[in-house]
C-alpha cells in the first residue's frame, strides 16, 4: 500500500491514534437512530451502519484474522454482509441491497466494534510490522468512510420530504465576500508528483515521478455560491455549447438544473445541509457538482479545469493540515475563513485529468491490492480534501477519484487557464 | 363504500371495536426496531412504520379532520407523508420513496397514533352516524393493512442474507397429508352473488346480482406443498405449453423456479416464514405463488382455476370465521386443522376472474371513493382470505385482487373444472 | 380450431378464396419499397415483410410439411425467422429483432410466398379435410396479419419525421355530423353468446353458451373525433378522477395528451393517416385510443363501456358484412357513411371485459393451439372490426384483444350505461 | 481545424481527391439494399443511407449554403434528417431513430449526393480559401463515415440469424504465424507529440507540444486471435483479478466471454465478417474487443497498454501510408502482410490514456468546432488506423477515441511495459 518504508509510530502512540480514529466515527453516528443508520438512500451510498461495520470487518479481516493466533470472528456471518468490494475475500452482499440488512441493529454494529476494538487494542503490542501498517491503513481506510458516511448521510436526509436536520446549528454569519479571482502562473517545467515522502500514502499516489507541465495559470480560490448564481442566471445549464456532450445528454435525462441539494424559494437560493435548508451563502464555495457541471462552468468562463499535477504543484507550498477540515462531528459545510490561496479543505476540487495510473504503477499483491487500482477507468481526479474530510487525511498527492455525474460528495471547482 | 344500511353497532361496541383493531397492529409491530419498521424492501410494499401512520392518518383525515370542530392535525407534514393514493386529497410522497423516510421515528409514530386514538375515542360519543360509519370502515382499512404489514415484513426479512425469524416458534408438528380433492359440483342455474347483506362490506363487492353459473365442479381443498414439490419435479416451470404467454415471459425473465421464499436446501425444499427457514410442509397449503403459477397449475393438472362467482356460490355455505386466520400477532402460516371443505382462511385463492365492476356498480363520491374502483385493470380477484387477514375480515362476498405476477401475500389455488 | 363441423368449401371456391387473399396481402405491399417492408417500428409491430413471410410459413408448415408428401421446404433457415410464437415448433427469431432482418429481401419473400402458393394449389384438390380446414384456417390468419400489416405500416411511417403517405388520396369530404347518441336498451335476460354457427370462427369465440345480460342500454353509435377533442378541452388528460389507476400512470409516464397521430397545428388537431398528416373530421370516429382513454372518457361521461355479452346481444342483429371494412388496397380510415346503428367495421370498440376463457373452452391440441388461449391474461376483448379488417372477416361472436396500453389500432369507443 | 495553415491543394486536385473520395462511398453501398441502408441495428450504429446523406449534408451545409450565393437546399427537410449532433444548427432527429427513415430511399439519397456533388465541383473554382478547406475537411469527414459505414453494415449482418456476407471472398490462405513479441525501448525524455505538420488534421490532434516519457518498452506487434484464444482458455474471462471494476461488471451483466462476433462451433472458434462467418486465423491480429478486453489481457500478461505518448512516439517513424488499410470496396479484414514493427492499419491499437484535450487546446468557432472537443469525457484513445479506414486518413498523431465498452469497429491490442 505504501511506496516507501513508513518510519513506525511506536505503539503507543499507534493506539492513541486508532482509538482517537474509531471514536470519531462513533461520535458520528451518535444523533442517529436505528433506521437513520439502516437505509440506503441509492446504490452510491451506503448505509452508516454498513460503514460502521465494514471498517471493522477491514480490521477484523486483515489483522485480526490473518495475524492473531486463534482469535475467532464475532459473527460468521458479517464478512459476506460487510466484504465491500475485494473479490479475493469471496462472495459478498450486493451492494445496492445493503439497506435491506436491518439485522444486526446499530446496537449489534456496536458491539461488533467494540469486540474488535478490544481485540485489536489488546493485540497490538505483539502485532509485527507487517500487521502495524494494517493498522494504519486501518485508520486512513476508516477515514475514508467516515467522510462517505457524512455524505451519504445527507443524501438520505435529503430524501426525506421533512428535511431534518442531523446537528442543530445557529444562524450562520454570512462570510466575507471575496475578491476576484487572482491566478498563480506556472511554467512549463519538469516537476517531480506523486507521493515521495515517508509517511502513510495510499498506493496510486505513488510512484513519484517527472512530469512536464506547460505554461498555465491555477485560481487562487475556488468558485463560489454567487458566482454559481450568476452562471445559472446566464442560462448556463441550458445552453448545450458550453457542455461536454455526455454532461449536456446527464443535465437533459435528469433535468439538471442547479447543484445537488439547491432548491428557489420566493426567489432566492437555499441548500439543504445537515443542519437542514437555509439560504446559500454566496460567499463561500460552492459544492455537490459533478464534473460535468465543473467542467461546463470553466467552459462558460473561457477557461479550462486544472490537470492534476498543476494543482499540485501549487498546492505543494501549502500546509494540508490546514483550511476548513473535519476536526469533530457536526453540521460542517464549506465556509471559508480567509481568501486567499488554501488548496486544503472545504470542497474536494475537480481536476481535468482522468484517473489513471501514474508510471510504474504496480497494485501490490493479495486481496488489499484491489484497494485503487480496478478504478482506474471512466472517473475524474479531485484534489485537495472538503469541510468532510477528517484532519489530517489529505495530502498534496492525494487523489480521490469520482465518475464524472456524481456529485454527493462536497466537490466544487477551481478553474485554472492556458498561458 | 356500503351497498345498504348498516344497523349500527351502539358507541361502546364501536369504541371496543376500535381498540381491538388498534392494539392487534400495534402487536403486530412489538417485535419490530426502529429501523425493521422503516425500511421498503421492493416498491409493493411499504414499511411497516408507513402502515401505522397512514391507517391513523386515514382517522385524521376522514374522521377528526372532517367532523370534529376545532381539531388541530398532530402534524401539518403528515398527511403528504402518509396519503397512500388518494388523488382527490392532494400530492404525497412518492409510493416507491416511502423507506426514505427515518424520521418521524417509530416511537413517534406510536405516538401519533395514540393522539389519533385519543381524540378518536373522545370525539366517538357525539359523531354523526356517517362518521361512525367511517369509523367502521376505517377498522377494515386498517384490518387491510394489517395483512399487508406481515406480508410486507416477511418479504423484508427475506432481503436479509441473514433470515432473522422475527417470531420465534417452537419446532412444528407435521400436518396429517389430506386425502385426494374431492369436487362439488355445481349446476347451470341462476344465482346470487355479492354482498347483500346488512353488515359492513367493500364498494367492489356489491351490489348483489344474478348471475349464471355453468356445469362445473370447485375441488374441496387447495393444493399443497407436495403437490407443487411434484410439479416442480415434473418439469412444471420449464414448459412453456402449460404457461399463460405473459406468464411465460415473467418465468424466463425473473428466473423463477419455484415458489417465492423456497430453497432447496440438500435436496429437499424450505421455506423462509416469519419463523426462518424452515422445511416444507408436503400437506399443507401450497402459498406465495403468483396467478401465472396458480393457472400453469391448472393447467398441467388439466383443468382451470374457479370463476369468483363460483367461488362464492360454493362458499356461502360455509362460516367465514372458520378456517385458520389472524387472530393474534405471531408467525402465522397456512396450517390447515383438518381435512374437508374449508373455504376460509390459510390462503387466498386465485381466481380465474378478472377484476372488475359488478353490474352497476358506481364508486361512491369522494375521497373515499378511490377506494376500490380505480384499481378495475390488470389484475385477477383472489378470495377466501388467509392465514394473515384478521378473523371477522372476510366474507364470501370480499373481493381481494392482485396482479397476476404478484406472490409475495399468502396466495394459493384451488381447482376447479368444466362439467 | 372450430366449435361445430363446418361445411367445406368446395375445392374450386376454396382455392379462388385462398387466391383472393394471398392477392389482397400482396396489394398492401405493393406501394412498399424494400425499406419500407424491413424497419420494425416498435417491438409490438412487425415489418410488412415479415408479415408477408409469417403467413407463408403457418402455410408451409401446417399444410405443405404436415400433408404433402414430398414437400421440401423452400428455405430451412425460414422456420427459425418467421415462425411468430408457436413454443411447439421450435426455437425461433426473437420478436424485437424482426426489423434486422434486411435479407431475405421484400422481392425474396415474395418468391417464397409464390412458391408456396403454387404448390398450394397444386396440392389443393388431393388434400385431406383435415388439411383443407387448415387451408380456411390459413385464409382467416392472413386476414389477422393484413390488418396488423396495415397498421403497422401506418406506425413505421408516423415515425418518419417527414411524415409520407402510404397512399395518395384526394381531400375528403367532411362527413355528416351525427345526431346525439340514442341509447339501445337491453333487458335483464338469459340470452346465447359465442359462435354457434357452421362457418369458421376462431376457437376463443366458443362454446357458444347462456350468459345472463343485467338491464343496461348500448350507444347506437361511436363517439367522434369532434366528441374527444371535447373531452380534451375539457381537461379530461389532467384530471385523474376519470382514469384508472394504471391508466393514470400510463398518461403521467408516457405523457399522453391526445389520441395517437394526433397533434396539434395552428390550434387544430390534425391526424396522421396512410394519406399523409390531414385535419381531424370531427364527425368521423375517434380511433387509435386506448382501454384506458376509453375507460376515463365513458367516466367523464358519467357511463361505462359495454361488456363483450352486451355489445354482441346488440350487434347479433346487424350486419357483419356491412359498415367500412377493409375491401382494397388503399388509405383505410373511419369513415362512417351514414348515422344509425351499425356495429361492424370503422373502428374496434374497446369493451369492459378482460378477454377470458368461456365456458367450457379448451385449446384446441397441437402447435396451432397456442392461437388464442395463451393470451387470456391482462388483454381486453374489442369488438366490430375496423376499416381496416378486410370484409368478411368479423362476426358478431369475434373476439380480438389488446393490452389497455396499446393503441396503434384502429380502436375506438362505444358507451353504454346501466339501467 | 487545423492548426497550422495548409498548404493549398491546387483546385484540380482538390476536385479529383474530393471526387475519388465520394466515388469510395458510393462503392461500399454498391452491394447493398435499400433495406441494407436503412435498418440501424443499435444506438450506436447508423444506417449505410444516413452515412450517404449526412455527409452530403455536412458539405451542402457548411460549403453550398454559407459560401455559394444563390444556392437552394436540395430539400429542405434533410436538415432535420441528417444533421449528426451539431447543436448550433438547430433541431435534429433523434439518434436512436435513424433506422425509422425509410423514406427517402436509397436511391433518392444517392441522387441528393449527385446534386450536391455537381453544385460543389461546379462551385469549386470560385471558391474562396476558407470554404476550400471546408472541402478537405469534407473529405476528411468521409473517410470517418467510410470506417463507420463498413463496422456498423458489419454489425448489422451480424444481427441477421443468416448471416450474409456482403462480399463474396474466396477461402484465405493462413497467415503466417508471427514470432514472438519485441520490445522496442523507450527512454525518459521529453519529446515531441501532437500535429506539427502543415497537411490536414483534425483540432484534437493539436497543439503539438512537449511531453515527458518515462522508460517503457512497447510491442513490435499486435496480439493476435492466437494469443487471445490462449487468454480465454485461461479463464481471462472469469477471473475478475485482471479487469477494471467497470470492465467486470460489464462482463457480468452482457455475458462477455469472446471477442465480439467469436463463436465457438465444434469446439473450434470462429469469427462473422464481412465474407460470413469463417474460423479465425491464429496468426492474424485479434480485433473487436472492447478496452476493458484489452486491459484486462495486458493484466493478465503482467504488463500495461501504451500510452498514446509512448505509442505516437515509437510511431513517428513508421510510413502511415503503410499496412493494411482500406483502398477499395471489399470484405476487409485484419490481415498483417509481413511480420515487424509495422504501426498503422489491420486494427485501432486501444491505449490507456483517456481521450483529453491537449495542453493549449481550443475548439474552434462555429458549428464546426463541435468536431471532437465535446466528446473528451469518458473516452479512451485509439492509434493506427485499421483494415477499414481509407488509405491516407490516418497519421502518427491521429487521436481516434471509443467508449471503453465499445467494440464494433476493428479495434485490437498492442502491449506496452514499464521499464
Amino acid at each position: 500500500m505504501r511506496t516507501k518504508p513508513e518510519p513506525q509510530l511506536d505503539r503507543n502512540a499507534l493506539a492513541a491514534r486508532f482509538a482517537g480514529v474509531r471514536a470519531l466515527t462513533e461520535a458520528l453516528v451518535a444523533p442517529l437512530s436505528d433506521a437513520d443508520s439502516t437505509v440506503q438512500s441509492m446504490d452510491d451510498a451506503s448505509p452508516a451502519k454498513w460503514h460502521l461495520a465494514h471498517t471493522t470487518w477491514f480490521l477484523e479481516t486483515f489483522i485480526l484474522r490473518d495475524f492473531v493466533a486463534g482469535y475467532a470472528l464475532h459473527d460468521e456471518r458479517f464478512p459476506f454482509l460487510f466484504n465491500s468490494y475485494y473479490e479475493a475475500e469471496g462472495r459478498r452482499h450486493s451492494r445496492a441491497r445493503r439497506g435491506m440488512v436491518t439485522r444486526p441493529t446499530l446496537d449489534e454494529v456496536l458491539a461488533y466494534r467494540g469486540h474488535v476494538d478490544a481485540a485489536l487494542l489488546a493485540a497490538l503490542p505483539a502485532l509485527p510490522a507487517a500487521a502495524r501498517e494494517l493498522v494504519t491503513l486501518g485508520c486512513h481506510h476508516e477515514e475514508q468512510h467516515q467522510e462517505l458516511l457524512i455524505t451519504d448521510l445527507l443524501h438520505l436526509m435529503a430524501q426525506n420530504p421533512l428535511e431534518p436536520a442531523v446537528w442543530l446549528a445557529e444562524r450562520k454569519v454570512p462570510v466575507e465576500m471575496p475578491g476576484p479571482i487572482g491566478w498563480i502562473e506556472g511554467d512549463a517545467e519538469v516537476t517531480e508528483v506523486g507521493f515521495g515522502g515517508d509517511c502513510f500514502s495510499f498506493d496510486c499516489e505513488g510512484p513519484r515521478h517527472a512530469t512536464l507541465l506547460s505554461p498555465h495559470a491555477i485560481a487562487d480560490r475556488t468558485i463560489t455560491n454567487g458566482e454559481w448564481a450568476a452562471f445559472i442566471a446566464d442560462g448556463g445549464y441550458a445552453e448545450p455549447r458550453h457542455w461536454l456532450s455526455d454532461g449536456w445528454a446527464w443535465v437533459k435525462a435528469e433535468g439538471i438544473a442547479a447543484p445537488l441539494y439547491w432548491e428557489q424559494q420566493d426567489g432566492a437560493w437555499t441548500r439543504f445541509g445537515l443542519d437542514g435548508r437555509r439560504p446559500i451563502d454566496p460567499a463561500a464555495p460552492v459544492t455537490h457538482v459533478s464534473f460535468y457541471e465543473a467542467d461546463a462552468y470553466a467552459s462558460w468562463a473561457g477557461v479550462r479545469l486544472p490537470t492534476e499535477a498543476e494543482w499540485e504543484a501549487a498546492a505543494a507550498a501549502h500546509d494540508p493540515l490546514g483550511g476548513n477540515q473535519l476536526d469533530a462531528a457536526g453540521a460542517v459545510e464549506p465556509r471559508p475563513a480567509t481568501h486567499g490561496p488554501a488548496f486544503f479543505g472545504d470542497v474536494w476540487e475537480w481536476t481535468g485529468s482522468a484517473f489513471r495510473p501514474y508510471p510504474g504503477f504496480r497494485p501490490i499483491e493479495g486481496a488489499v491490492g484491489e484497494y485503487n487500482g480496478k478504478f482506474m477507468s471512466g472517473q475524474f481526479v479531485l484534489r485537495g480534501g472538503s469541510c468532510a474530510t477528517p484532519r489530517g487525511h489529505v495530502r498534496a498527492s492525494y487523489r480521490n477519484f469520482f465518475y464524472p455525474h456524481q456529485r454527493w460528495q462536497f466537490t466544487g471547482v477551481r478553474l485554472a487557464k492556458d498561458l
